[in-house]
């Protein structure tokens, strides 16, 4: 019970602070300029599913709704049991949280510190920013390579022998780009000990590309993430799961009772065991997805191209006028990065949302 | 960024072990010896209310259901908006969590450390012991008086000047008892410098008793939270509020990015708005209450007088073995606590549990 355990008050308060700075409130002003949106805004702003819960997960959470008076006490095995199932990893490498912000968190919390930087690309999706800073670690943002992807051999090189956790979202986001499987094996097999590399596949099964749970089934030094909040359309019902071998899950083990959704829980398994409901959705998502692309080269709009559910589009202007003009238009579109300040980021919504989406764009471009 | 702020890996994972034995798992374990209960089993294990969700709040989260590909943007700030206007505080004293567990956890951890001790109850709710371990707070349980209340003047001599946190949980979990209020009011002007009163009005509502939001209101050293798992019988759905200074709310802000479940928002935000759900609800709990205790009685059973939705039952034996034969009835009672290994707690369910619960109970211990 010695001092060198005890973080102070003061230290508490400010990881607090500084950590708490990607909130819904922070998310929903930085998105939505003038507060909330008219009810028939098409909002391609948050990388949200359009097509929302699977009809089985509906049905599931329905029913969970009528017992949500009782805790959820085998719900969580069940999931574990399920996704242990149909990734081919121990049930011991599989824990379940409200969604994957949680463990994304916990691992830059447990694993980055002084001397032990945080190494990401840039642009990234940010949310592990603030814990690298509370935790006083430096934060390495390394840009992506030509094709986009994340430049590992860059990444290795800057974080040097001092790397507490490697940040690879596949596909980026925002860019909706893959990194080749090789360079995520030699990043793992590269890094320094001691050192996790921390795979995001939030937006995986739009692309289609290949997992790395099988890494973690390998026994490396990777955590994969998986959320129920993309293609399984559950942003707002909170299910994800953190894999990884036993001993890193402890080190990211809840500080907390771990009472998870009902709902969520019960939409999640539901999807797990929905048939079709992956491939169909991607191939929605890439059909919507490829028609605005042809669009846009027609009208001579600069993009990159993309495998997700979203895209940067090159506006050559500040990207933050371009959001309030299309907001504007009831066309509620997503962010700019600070490396580039002249691309926003679309998600992909309806097919019918994306029409509207070109009549407003190209309103506010021509 | 000194060392001073840091905590080593091998602290956050002691932390993360320390602290997650408490766990849905664990509870589950401890609850319900031999695997899930059979779908017929009267459960009155686990103080939640067997009525379920309100109808309003049924219908509301039916319907955030199929918005739940969005995320909760603004939900969060209608339900701080509701709770403030409801329970007279400022809208920056109103937090909002997926449930109390969570806010209960962040005030143990940031105001108890070596030096600033967690003060509690015996029997008391256990939860907030797990975060006072990995502190290195010295943790001091307190018998209840001979009245089952919070006995605060020991409780203030035993902790000294180096208290971190008094919890008291009013009417207290697992006896059902109530505090009186000026008992608080000496322990809030009683208390060292530093230290907060973190009131645990899970269970208020049942009670009837006055709420000490109006001393949070007043500035005082006190954070109130309050939930929608119990009364309002959303416990599986994830929603409640801590509510306090904002200057104290600021050391239990979010460490994560607070996503919160849609079903839970909506739900606590039907319930706030509905009309009559507290007044019928503690009537019905109450009358199927009266009826278990005169039943008791007049069979010589020993109980203490509840005033929540749950009791306490001195079996003269050990009450593991009451839980087990009670268990074979189907009919799964809650567990004894260490300082009363004698006792059992009960949880009050329908009146048609009840009698169930009667007739097991009768076998038992006949």
């Amino acid at each position: 019970m010695g001092q060198s355990r005890a973080f102070s008050r003061r230290e508490f308060a400010r990881w607090a602070a500084s950590v708490g700075v990607v909130t819904e409130a922070a998310l929903a002003q930085r998105s939505m300029p003038g507060g909330p949106p008219p009810p028939d805004a098409v909002m391609i702003n948050a990388n949200e599913n359009p097509l929302g819960p699977c009809a089985e997960a509906l049905e599931a959470m329905a029913g969970a709704l009528k017992r949500g008076g009782r805790y959820s006490f085998f719900e969580p095995m069940e999931l574990r049991r399920l996704m242990s199932e149909q990734e081919g990893v121990g049930l011991d490498h599989v824990q379940v949280f409200a969604g994957s912000s949680d463990p994304l968190h916990r691992v830059v919390l447990a694993f980055c510190g002084p001397g032990r930087s945080y190494v990401t690309a840039d642009p990234a999706y940010e949310s592990g920013d603030g814990p690298a800073e509370f935790r006083g670690a430096a934060i390495h943002r390394v840009p992506l390579t030509k094709e986009y992807a994340h430049d590992v051999r860059e990444m290795l090189k800057r974080a040097g022998e001092a790397a507490g956790v490697f940040y690879v979202c596949n596909p980026n986001n925002p860019t909706g780009t893959l990194t080749p499987r090789e360079e995520i094996e030699y990043l793992v097999a590269n890094k320094p000990a001691g050192s996790v590399v921390l795979v995001d596949e939030a937006y995986i099964h739009f692309s289609g590309a290949q997992s790395c749970v099988d890494m973690v089934a390998a026994g490396k030094d990777v955590v994969v993430l998986k959320t129920f909040s993309k293609i399984y359309g559950m942003a707002g019902l909170r299910s994800g799961v953190a894999m990884g071998r036993p001993d890193l899950l402890a080190k990211i083990a809840p500080y907390a009772t771990m009472f998870l959704p009902c709902t969520g829980l019960a939409g999640a398994i539901a999807s797990l065991k929905a048939k079709g409901v992956v491939a169909e959705r991607r191939r929605y998502l890439k059909e919507v997805r490829e028609d605005v692309f042809s669009w846009m080269t027609g009208e001579g709009y600069r993009f990159v191209p993309s495998v997700s559910n979203k895209f940067m589009v090159d506006v050559g202007r500040p990207g933050r006028e371009v959001m309030a003009a299309m907001a504007k238009e009831k066309v509620y579109i997503g962010r700019s990065w600070p490396s580039w300040p002249q691309h926003v980021r679309v998600s992909i919504g309806t097919r019918e949302e994306m029409e509207l989406f070109k009549g407003a764009f190209a309103r506010v471009m021509g």
